[in-house]
This record gives structure tokens, sequence and C-alpha cells, in this order.
């Protein structure tokens, strides 16, 4: 009997569309023979589609998208500074919106360092832990305001939100997480500063923290985490935080981690309510589309990620694996995008 | 005629004690003989003094500290998690209550790699930046609220408020700084998603580059300075930002750069108003205090800007060049913290 999942595939700008087709291959040849048959559908969005059309995501778009089983999404993002955009802002209109639409609270990003892969620090240690970030709420809400804008005596605020609801089930997410893994959790926020949301988060921490009385807990503020990040990276296992820190500390994972070419994500709807949406970390990077020379092993990466919430473990193991006998066997040639992608498809190959 | 300088010590808790004793000795080794008299008053605060009194910082205290010139703070601060500091908050009672309280929109924080300094980075670079700060404004404000709290329906929100005018005089500090300087700028923020805050700071950086044509402005998303941080920290001269991400950014920096025992920073009043206060960026390291082997070099480079802020531009070179020589000449002997102390006065010394 085959499965059928429906796969809305998202390419968008840039790169984007390159490293989604080596994505697609390797879903495709991971896939051959087996009894699961993605049914993709192309949706053409970012920052040509809203050149063409001065549409963002319509909400047709988005009831479209969101009677998919899953969602892979490339980068999007125009050139920046491009002045026909300047009123666009492609990534909260299209990809917050999805998001937040989609009811994403976890944004789960693993990092991995490759011993062969070259990294920027000199004792890194072994590095392997993930990010759960939420992403639902926090400073990405968008509930600011401006007061008598473009004037000297303009105010512009911004609001983070954050519900004892909305941080629950993100910190029950990563408990779980910590469970299966080497059950050690830490907490990254700033609760020396933001004392109203870090009083909430502390509280939610300790109180699921309780009914997993065997993981342990640590604590760490924002910017002492960056410290630790290059300099005894080692130490994290699983991290939980909010939407904004969590945003900027995995990008300093991926720096950490041979760059973020490597690294991918989940925008999961655990409930299953909604689609869950994979995509690399990396942006659209125009400035090298078109060279064939971008790295699509985030997405791949993604894929795997995506495979594994569906509940094809199996097949999300072989696309890990895949990835990392990859990883292992890269010399100093530089290959193309394609021919990485066809690397890791011949390997995930069952 | 002999300038007398009122300076109010605020040694705090930890290692801020044994780091502040060091600047002093090298400021007192820098002046002496000069005509500047530094008249020094100790005020006991932090932790220690919470737990005997249950003050943080009174009234008279503050009135009492901004009648001075300049002041020096050690680090404030007690052991993370000792319930009796529970429902203390002492950074945002002590130390930020006195960045907002005497009006340090300016927080300044150079970081320099040093040859003979080992960093965590494989190929940094030269590393040579500033760090302009904005100090009194952004998710620091304490604005927020909360709403139901303690129960399953927490609202905890946190606002951020900038102001034209806030952002305006920080921003123009950085671009007189850039002139001073290698003349380029790169604005750091997340305009992408805090969109108002973001069209605000674009908006006053555009403005007020228009007045410095000839410093180069660059722009990059807080998430991508991180990683720029750790793979060519050598494209940075002056950043400005706002109050959370130069928080971040100035951690990360301070550990490219060797760790943050050599990290010096100052809030700085540059009206003049208020007296600015000078202070490592380090805190208080309840873990190694007493010990004698915390490294008073960024207590002391504290010393230098704030020899330099009080228009002692000499005395500033000469401590500046002591710590340079000292760092020079640093073996791999661990020697402690009055040793380093001891040696940089005796080079700061006329
Ligand atoms: C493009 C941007 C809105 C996005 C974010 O801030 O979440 C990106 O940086 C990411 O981390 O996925
Ligand atoms: C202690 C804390 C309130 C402070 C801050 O967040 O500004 C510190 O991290 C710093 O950078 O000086």
């Amino acid at each position: 009997m085959a499965r059928a999942i429906r796969l809305a595939v998202i390419p968008g700008d840039g790169i984007g569309p390159e490293v989604i087709a080596e994505a697609v291959k390797v879903l495709d040849s991971v896939t051959a023979g087996s009894d699961v048959a993605f049914e993709k559908t192309t949706f053409s969005l970012g920052a040509d589609r809203y050149l063409a059309t001065g549409d963002v995501l319509t909400d047709d778009d988005l009831a479209a998208i969101a009677a998919h089983d899953a969602i892979l999404l490339g980068a999007v993002g125009g050139v920046p500074n491009d002045p026909r955009l300047k009123d666009a802002n492609i990534e909260r209109g299209l990809l917050l919106r999805l998001r937040f639409a989609l009811d994403h609270y976890v944004n789960l990003r693993p990092s991995k360092l490759y011993p062969t892969v070259p990294g920027p620090l000199t004792a890194p240690g072994e590095v392997d832990f993930v990010v759960v970030r939420e992403g639902t709420e926090g400073a990405y809400v968008g509930n600011g305001g401006v007061l008598r804008p473009g004037t000297p005596h303009e105010i512009a605020n911004e609001l983070g939100v954050n519900t004892a609801f909305g941080v629950e089930r993100v910190v029950r997410y990563a408990f779980e997480l910590a469970e299966r893994r080497s059950k050690r959790l830490t907490l990254v926020h700033k609760t020396n500063v933001l004392v109203n949301a870090g009083k909430l988060w502390n509280r939610i921490v300790t109180e699921v923290g309780a009914e997993h009385s065997d993981v342990v807990v640590d604590y760490m503020h924002i910017d002492a985490a960056t410290i630790h990040m290059v300099t005894s990276p080692d130490r994290f296992d699983v991290i939980v935080t909010d939407n904004l820190f969590g945003d900027i500390l995995t990008d300093l994972a991926g720096a950490i981690t041979g760059g973020i070419g490597l690294a991918a994500s989940g925008n999961i709807n655990p409930d299953g309510a909604f689609p869950s949406m994979f995509e690399p970390v990396h942006g659209s990077a125009p400035d090298i589309a078109g060279t064939g020379t971008a790295d699509p092993t985030a997405a791949i990466g993604s894929i795997a990620l995506m495979l594994d919430h569906l509940g094809l473990r199996a097949e999300a193991e072989r696309v890990t694996r895949a990835i990392e006998q990859d990883i292992a066997d890269r010399g100093d040639a530089s290959r193309s995008t394609a021919q990485i992608g066809d690397a890791i498809a011949a390997l995930a190959r069952a």
C-alpha cells in the first residue's frame, strides 16, 4: 500500500532553487522503490514573484500550502538594497508568515562538527548539539508600533510577547529531546535584564524539569552563551531558547561547525495540526547564485529532518549517513552544487 | 595648579575588588608626580551590601555617586542561584540603574587581538574594532509587564523602546569615532524582523551618514554579524548597535580577542552632564574570587578609557602602551592578579 505524502516545495530566491534541486534529488533517491511517494507541488514565491506580481504570499497561497503534509523551502530574499524591494519585507511577509500561520513553535536546529570539515575554532572539541528555538513568540511577533515616524521625535517600539502556553510547549519538546539524547538541557536567555520574560522562562523550565528529574538543567545568559559557543561548544547538548536568541545562536553555531552551508533546520508543528517546514539555515546568497557553487548539504540535511518528522526513520537515517559519508570523503577538490547532490543521492540510495 | 578629579570607586563583588585594586594601582602610578589628583571615594555596593542591609542602590547612594567626576566599577553580582539573592536583581538595580540615571548613552567597547594572546580562532586576521553600543534604550528599558503571573495563562511582555533622540546621539558619536579611525562604520541590527526599530536605526544612520560622506557605511543583521565575528573579524572597525545586540556582540568580541579578561568598557555620557563610568566587560566571577588569578587587564584598560574621556590623553596613552607592552611580554608563566597589576603599573610610570 503506497503512502502518498503531499510536499509543498518553495525553492525561493538566489541559491534557493539550486540547493532545493539537489535536496529533491536526494529525496527521490532515498524513496526510490519504497512504498512512500512524495507528491510535489512547487510554489513560486520570493523576491522574483514579488517583482513580477507585487504579491509576497497571498491568502490563497497560504491555504494551498497549508493543505500539504510538509513543506520544503530553499531560501527567500532578493539582492540586498534592491530599491524595488524596499517596501516588500519578504522575510516577514513570507517566511515568518508561514512560521506563524502554521504554528511552527519548534524551530529545530542541530549542529554537528565533522572531523573533516574545517571550522574557525582552534580547539572546538566534540560539537554535537541541538538548539530548540521557539518559533512563534518573543520579539518576532510584530506587535510593536511607531509614534511620529520620520520625525526627530519618533518612538519605535518593539514588543516581545512570551506566554506560558507558548513557552511551556517548546520547553516540553526540548526536555523530551534531552531525554532521548544526553539528558542535558541548557536554557539560554537574558533573565537579569529581560526580567518579565526571564521569570516566565525560568519558571516553566523549573516546572517541566520537575517531571524530568534525570535531565540536568543549566542556565546561561545569551551573551555568555556566545562566549561558550566559541571557547567550549562541546559543553552543549540541547539548548532551549527564545525566538531572537535562537536566531542569533544558531547562526553562530553554524559558523563554528564549518559554515551555514551545512546547517539544516525544521520549523515544526509537533501537534501535526499544520504541515511542518524544512529549510537550510542559510539565506538566498544572491552573490553566488547561478555559479553552481552553493553547498546543498544544509538543504539535504533538512530532508533528513523532514523524513524523521514524517516518521520515515529508516529513510531519515539513510540520508543522514549519506551526508556524513560524503562529508568524510570530501577532499580539497571543490565540487559543484550538483556534484555534491549526486554524491549524496547515490550514497542514500537503498 | 593641581587638578582634582573626584572618582567614585565601586569595587563590587567577587573578583571586582581584586581587579579594581590593580586598576587603582595603575592609576596612582600613571598620575604620580603629575598635577592631577584623583580623590577617591569607595562605595560598598553589590551582593554583600544587599545581604547585609537589603539595599541595592539607595537614592542617597545615587546622589553621592553622581556628585563625582567619574566612576570606576569592578563587577557586581553574587553567587549564581544564591537563594538569598532571588529577589535582588543587582544587575538591574545597581549597574543598569547607574547607566540609566547617569544617561550613559554610549557604551564604548574596544576589541583588539594582540599577537601574543591565544584566542579561539584559527585565522582571525588583524582584529581591532570598537563597538559603540547604545546604553539607555532598547530592550533594556524595563518597560514590559506581566499579566496573570505564575498561571498557565501568564503573558510576559518586554517592550523595547527606541527613540530618534536616543538613536541619533549615539549614531553621531559612532560616526565621529569612525572619522578618527578608518572611516568605516557597520550598523548591526535585525531590521528584517524588528521593522519598527530597524527603520528608525536605518533612517538615522542614513541621515547622519549624509553629513559624513567620507565614512563608508555597511549594514549587517545581528545573526550574520556573529558569523563574521568568528570568520572574518578583521572586517570590522566601528560597529554601532543597540543595547541588546551590543551586549551580545561585545561578549563574543571579548571571546575572540582572547577572553573577556582583557575587555574594557566605558559607559559614557559625552555631554558631561553626568559622570561617566568605566568597568571591565567581565562579571564578578565568584568561582575564582579570592584565588588571586583574575586578570586585571580589563579593569586597567578601563582606566585608560577613563583618562582619555577626562582629557588626560598622555596618561591614557601611557596606560594603553603599558598594557600592550605587558601583553607582548607575557610568557606562558601564569601570574597573579597583583603581579600583572604591578607589572603594568611599573610600565605606566612616567
Ligand atoms: C530571514 C530571517 C527572518 C530568519 C529569522 O530571523 O528567523 C533567519 O535569520 C533564520 O534564522 O531563519
Ligand atoms: C550584567 C548585565 C546587566 C550587563 C548587560 O547586559 O549590559 C553585562 O552583561 C554587560 O554587558 O555589561
